[in-house]
């Protein structure tokens, strides 16, 4: 099975919530999995990176447009994590950015961990990244 | 204690072998651990990106005036990877390069992991790239 297919494969597991949080989201197939996801109830949040979520071929204007809830950073430094946390016990974390010349081109690695003593910290994270990239907490001026 | 101190301590830890598995290395702090190593007859082995070692302040070439191996890929694509193994039994992987600013400025994690389960992979994969990254390999025309 090549990796796409089993990252999708863990995705679309998904029953109660899958967060993400990456650096940079430009994989149509994976993008298009976590809209199903979110069609489907599944409680689907997205942190990502302010530089990158503008470039060309980013999916995060398409999930925001299908509904999907997106948080990113407003600093100069990159919110540059690449996992996701499955229904909160299952994290999928590792060098691979979501992107098409990642999964083709590069050499990259992918852990799949369920242990809570890995889980938590990721979680956690994800909830204070979450909180800190509250649209009220944005600076205009 | 920071992630520098942590991560430091880790690799000088290693009594026996540290195999280096990186994107970017350009950390001034880090990489003098790794000669201090070297110095001390720790086996070190680095595999690291063609494209990212020339840049400005790569580290690179001052491991190679170390006496230190270093081997690379000469693939369009990254050799992405940003890992250590430690004495072939501590594995500290996640979306961390190592250069100053990933450490300063951006949001990342990095995995400290023991079990068998979970290095073994790596081994295996530093094993690999090293082979097929051997200069005897290399196409020049």
């Amino acid at each position: 099975m090549s990796s796409t297919s089993r990252l999708l494969q863990l995705l679309l597991s998904a029953r109660r919530s899958l967060d993400l949080c990456l650096f940079s989201f430009s994989h149509q197939q994976l993008a298009r999995a976590v809209r199903i996801l979110h069609r489907r109830g599944v409680r689907v949040r997205v942190v990502t990176d302010e530089q990158y979520m503008g470039l060309q071929g980013s999916q995060i204007g398409l999930l925001r447009q299908a509904g999907i809830q997106v948080r990113h950073d407003q600093d100069s430094g990159y919110m540059h994590h690449k996992f996701a946390i499955v229904d909160r016990r299952l994290l999928i974390t590792g060098s691979l950015n979501w992107t098409a010349s990642a999964i083709q081109s590069n050499r990259e690695n992918l852990l799949v961990l369920e242990d809570t003593e890995y889980v938590k910290p990721f979680l956690d994270e994800f909830e204070r990244i979450w909180e800190e990239y509250n649209p009220i907490n944005y600076k205009f001026f």
